[in-house]
């Protein structure tokens, strides 16, 4: 049994690790820490578990997190990298779901996070943990960076398109919606119900901190510099993001084999027949990233259609399926859930 | 392997039934029929199974449904009872969603659902599917009638109530509110989103189907007349039904003990600590019922509180309780889906 | 022209008084306080206003509020009270749409809100602000205690029944459901979109503040005590209440009449056909409360069903309404719209 | 007063016309037809108009449409075309708020519409009812093409870059989102609650039917030929449109002073200050487009944000306006309602 501490679990990333892990049959839930609700059995925060985790919240003291097999963060950003090299000396793998090792260039990680980094020795240790991309990597790493939601939406949407050389990589946007679980589960009055049912918008046109995440993602794919244009919207779903992408051709190709043939072997990613419109539905719950590849009356704009539960393939999934990675176990090990639909 | 035909899969309970299971480890899937929708692939209409379900509709004639071990009615009510007696002399459990084997009295099932029964010694025979109370019975049942969604959570909230005759069986008052995939996957103006969402609304307040099946139950609960009135509602959940019930206390006892040691056993209700109030979200996609009772202000007045997931312990999930209990599986075999919080 | 102040602007009642007072031709707008936002234009928070609203808002000492005619307080309990005898002196009207004026008991006012009570004489002074039971005392009044959401709809659906004595006022339910913006608009976590769509629960089921308000309006039409159970749930609307009211019938009466009748004159009460289930939405926006009564199955039980929009009926339009009864205009000047649907 | 009539009047747009023309000080509704309904009150339909509407639906023949000043059809596309030339014949104003007369090659309306069109020459008098582009024109017109829904979003947001040549036209892209009443009052499954809630999908990437009519306007901006992307999508909104609009900036120009200026006489154009982001909320229920113009990171994309509420300015409000302009009336009589928030 693979013995697992979550810092950090009074969020949605942290009750979705629980909801997923409750059922992993490999996996011995041992500590879950929130300093402001410790000794709190965590299902009379999230009813849901009533039943299924026996678990109270304890103190990052108390946790014995050293004592684990692999310690997941679901806190916010600049907490793990004060807590993970202890972690990595005593021998436990690490999973930040929060952002502090997924962009190599400190300098740019700081400009967005607007704090100084604790340890940018183990952000160049660290591995960004997209499996599509990095998959033999994770499996050595005591170190992963859980790709944030849009960067997973956005780079599994451009991925093909850019290794290929297939678009001008001069003139990419991503045009992204996202349910409002991805802004967490904080008392701010802009997220509450009264505020975001029956309401759209967009946020952050200025500038998203998923902004240079996902850029360093299609640099890497296209192996040079790009342009990108990145904004993001609110939209009244509880879990979801569908991220529509526009690029310009700049060759001709066979696009829906493109994707179907980046994607083969992929348990994860779902490339949808030519025409489709995938919904967030339908990954709802599930950890899978649906994606059609359209190209408007034949025309040289591609437009591609990715969508994913942010919770999920955008979070706690992700984190779950790299943590099978790094343990050796059948990648999709308690993460079978079908999308709930209706 | 459990050989199983669904009939009528293009419903909410048909693609919920298809859910559960797809990931049920002694089931096979035979046959799924739809005579509108016959050759396209199930994946095609509810594509959050693609992947998961290879089926494509059949035709009920196509679909040797009396090759099968168990067959599910996700039919409109009228349907099965023009199909069940073939199926039960081929040797096939049957296992009806609908209304049509619910009613004991064919005299009033006729009145309420306006048409002429066509197999009254069936009725007789069928065993009402709620586990709760007829475990012994359905374990060895050819045919079950699985409940109603407002049935399963207004009797399982009154149920101590009236089994300990704690309450005046004379007036009894179910306040339900269901979610609208309630109402079925119908084109239908009234539950358009345009108009569902952001609506309130009480319907059917002079009578509705539920009523006389819940009425039934709550006589075999009280062993005599009992006074009901029941007013069900539309809500803007796409999951879910909660419904508040009152009563009159006819004498005093530790209700929170009463609902505690009636449920200890049960795997699939969960009475809520006193005090307590559960909320629809703590049950979406998962096969359980939770219960809180209260007593305002230690008045003579008792409130029950209970929810459910309409489309799983109200629907398709009792129907695989069912199945597993029949077949002398664990009653929870692939029901351990947790509650989809947030 | 009337002046017009608004003390703490920054909630719902607040941006709502500003959306009826900008188009009302009789009001001058002089000032909208809130102190932490001083300085800030209103439009900058609420930019439906843009356009409409020139004023910014001030703190407490810059507003002049003792100039104006007429000053509302949309603040939390226990702020008017500290702040309503200065401007009664300085002959200033008061309308408080929180609840320091509205229950005469002040013990039970001082158990139920758990503070002093800062002026007494003022509660016994001050009048319950439902016309339609109090217009006559509104006109001449000082200072109006506005009545709750819940109380209003509750007591208009409860009023013809108790005032003709036609039930038993010993066991009286209410079982009302209201949008989440009746919970203000406060940075608290329950209420966050995530929390509260898609989900649907009853709460303070042991004793909610509006209990000991409608009590006292319930006895005061009864002419007696009342036994009386109020159960509040939370429902995925903006805005909305939908009260549904029991009782058990103490002699034959024709109930339609009896509402017709009783309502008749009233602009802002409709009484629907006999049969008809009104749906939040056909008042959202609109000052209307639609009601509905039944009697399921022609038995001895009577269902109301009442309907507002919180902020409206429940809230900034009966403000408005009895300003404009104080102020001796047409009852409805700036109450004109039309409920919003869909 | 101008003597009113509206063609087809069960729809969203319908009831939307008759909740602003009710208070309309200078119209009198004298018909609404529904071949369907006629006879049925319209109020019955429509509870919100209760008290408000006293008309009752009727045929179109004993309508008495030729005896109106004006007539609103608000109908499907093809039905204005038939019956458009005999009211103007009698003199009557018509004002289509479908889309017969929109688009001026009638071989392209024929291709997307699929239906030969009745009467071309009408086409070419038509005048398109924006009137930030044609006020002159709508003035005298006798018939009025009411923009659609998202045309009118997409060609304010486009119209100050293309009038000043400031934007490359040669890839220009919508990512437009819009909520499930602009697909209409349809008993159509995919619109059902349950399926658009807590749901998001783009819809007819490869071809929508506003495609040509938003091309048409984006051209005469530009005075030329323009390259134009569309993607469509279904966003959990009941009202709302926002447009998403990408262009590259092909000279140096400051885009916040471009768009001031160029609305700024227009009551219905709010142009937001520099860095915000409008919400859909915002509009709801007002006749008001608001747009904001971003440049992100100081590079050479261009992003507007562009929200109406799809069934205002979209739709009714915007054929009210242009029949205010038609008659001479001020702009904004009857158009003066402020955004319901929240």
């Amino acid at each position: 049994m693979i013995k697992v501490g979550i810092v950090g679990g009074t969020g949605y990333t942290g009750v979705e690790l629980l909801r997923l892990l409750a059922r992993h049959p490999q996996v011995e839930l041992r500590a879950i820490t929130s300093r402001k609700e410790a000794g709190m059995p965590v299902a009379d925060m999230f009813p849901n578990l009533r039943g299924r985790v026996a678990l109270a919240f304890s103190t990052p003291e108390e946790a014995g997190l050293e004592t684990c097999d692999v310690v997941f963060f679901a806190t916010p950003n600049g907490v793990a990298m004060q807590q993970t090299r202890a972690l990595l000396d005593a021998g436990v793998k690490v999973i930040d779901l929060a952002a502090d090792f997924r962009i190599k260039d400190i300098a740019v990680w700081e400009q967005w996070y607007k704090m100084e980094h604790a340890c940018p020795d183990l952000v160049a240790e660290a591995v960004y943990g997209l499996p599509e991309i990095n998959r033999d990597q994770i499996r050595g790493a005591r170190l992963i960076a859980n790709p944030g939601c849009y960067p997973t939406a956005v780079q599994l949407g451009f991925l093909p398109l850019l290794e290929s050389g297939a678009v001008d990589a001069g003139f990419l946007v991503a045009d992204a919606k996202s349910g409002v679980s991805g802004a967490g589960r904080k008392a701010e009055t802009h997220i509450l119900f009264a505020e975001a049912a029956d309401n759209f918008k967009a946020y952050a046109v200025g500038g998203h901190r998923h902004w240079p995440e996902i850029r360093q993602g299609l640099e890497r794919f296209a192996g040079k510099p790009v342009g990108f244009t990145f904004v993001p919207h609110l939209t009244p779903l509880i879990r979801g993001i569908h991220a529509t992408l526009y690029a310009r051709l700049s060759r001709d190709i066979d696009l829906q084999a493109l994707f179907e043939t980046r994607y083969a072997g992929e348990a994860f990613v779902d490339v949808l027949p030519a025409g489709a419109h995938p919904e967030t539905r339908s990954v709802r719950g599930a950890n899978t990233c649906r994606i059609a590849v359209h190209r408007p009356q034949g025309g040289d704009t591609v437009v591609v259609l990715s969508v994913i539960d942010n919770l999920v393939k955008g979070a706690a999934g992700q984190a779950v399926q790299n943590m099978n990675i790094l343990f050796g176990l059948p990648e999709d090990t308690a993460l079978a859930d079908i999308g709930m639909l209706p």
